[in-house]
């Protein structure tokens, strides 16, 4: 920048940035140079946002010391943003016409919705804020919008496993699994490439039922010797004999679905107590 | 918001939650009233915020006068930042082990970072930026996360269009379509819920041969009475002996790629005169 900044442009300057790269270490030399600035004013700069960030819950500032240190975005939401969240979501989810055939719920629209898609992946990333991870992963089509929306706020790729091998991206892992409700087999595939060995990975995907399709997703990412920090989805559901997965954070769950009398009912998941 | 904010505190909140809610027209009564100060004060804010988000290439601060007015953050790249980052990922694109069977490029590990794709989608932005838009569609799989990451910046839904007919969303609409390069016969489908009639409609697609999956998509939206305001596609092939559709703007373009030699080679797509 040609001209040095003030702090009312520094300000918003240092925002936006922040907000574009989430859990990215950006030294304070980076700023202090960028606007010709004293490291102190930067600090000073810091606090200000920092303050604000917490007040109003759009996340943490965290400040690494010396040489290699800097500052760091992480994007968390306050529980009580987070619950009037699902419980909005729950509610329009509730809607008899989302009913359908096979115990499924319509969920397209809100899948699809940008603002929504994001409040989704905040609450996700929060719950997972702990963890350390190296990829989301989930499993194509309605799984996808979700775990980009979650990665986009903890800042790492995503990979995504199809369900055929017809897949363009050179020699692929697949494996067979039996889906929970349905029980028939099926086939999933991921390429080789896309994910490094050993990589800690956290499942993302929009619907669970008996859990067979994260149950296959585990047992794919052991071809990769890979480790899962965490599950999460938008829903599961509550009529279920047999889980095949136990370690799973839930944002809603549902309660009750009445194919004959069109009737929906869904509570708040098991996030309550992790957040 | 409890107590009045200082000018700081409140450039930094006004920068998140404009660029938070990209095209939505907030009035300024809104931020008069969250923190307490009078609309003159929130209006130098705001001419703060827009001649820095205009000196960075961030996006344009859009005023509307009147009663039911207000101020609309429009997300924008500048051509030169454009440019740049086309070029970064046009070079990522010419390594050589990208290729693959059927004359396809890698793409995934680009198409998976969240960072690169906000980039995409941001030029993406900024090129159809003057259309009026309903909503972005795509076709699954590796189209998605662009569209979202588009879709993310113009602020409108997401429709997906699926690839078989073994859909849960209700009844769908269905077409054949002649994949252009491999010239077989395949379906895509769309719920007809997903997507309301006379919609305007923005197609987004990763990679495009002769445009067979394009045609296909516009002709599916033909059955939704719906208009295609425009296609972008990531990267685009040159050796095409008859294009199906003519109005597309393209970030890249391959022009050699050599499966004996494994030489790829692209250039910039036809963007450039749109930007």
């Amino acid at each position: 920048m040609e001209k040095k900044l003030r702090r009312s442009a520094r300000l918003v300057d240092m925002t936006q940035h922040l907000l574009e790269h989430p859990y990215r270490l950006i030294p304070l030399t980076t700023f202090a140079e960028e606007y010709g600035s004293a490291k102190s004013s930067i600090s000073e700069d810091l606090s200000i946002i920092k303050e604000l960030f917490e007040h109003k819950g759009v996340g943490m500032l965290k400040t690494v010391a010396g040489a290699a240190g800097g500052v760091r975005y992480i994007p968390l939401l306050k529980k009580q943003a987070a619950v009037g969240i699902v419980e909005e979501i729950c509610t329009k989810l509730e809607q008899s016409d989302r009913l359908l055939p096979g115990g499924y719920l319509y969920m397209s629209d809100i899948l699809g919705e940008p603002e929504t898609l994001n409040r989704i992946g905040r609450i996700m990333a929060t719950l997972f804020a702990e963890r350390d991870i190296d990829y989301v992963m989930t499993v194509e089509t309605k799984g996808i919008p979700l775990a980009h929306a979650t990665a986009n706020y903890l800042n790492v790729p995503v990979v995504i496993v199809r369900r055929d091998t017809k897949v363009t991206e050179g020699s692929v892992v697949s494996i067979n699994y039996v889906s929970g409700s349905s029980k028939r087999i099926q086939t999933m595939s991921l390429a080789r490439r896309v994910l490094p060995e050993q990589s800690k990975v956290l499942i993302i995907d929009d619907f669970m039922k008996a859990g067979g399709t994260a149950r296959g997703m585990i047992d794919l990412l052991k071809e990769f010797k890979a480790e899962v920090v965490g599950i999460g989805v938008l829903v599961e559901t509550s009529d279920v004999e047999e889980r095949l997965v136990d370690d799973y954070i839930s944002l809603g769950k549902i309660t009750q679905l009445d194919l004959k009398d069109k009737e929906i009912k869904l509570e708040l998941g098991n996030f309550l107590s992790k957040i």
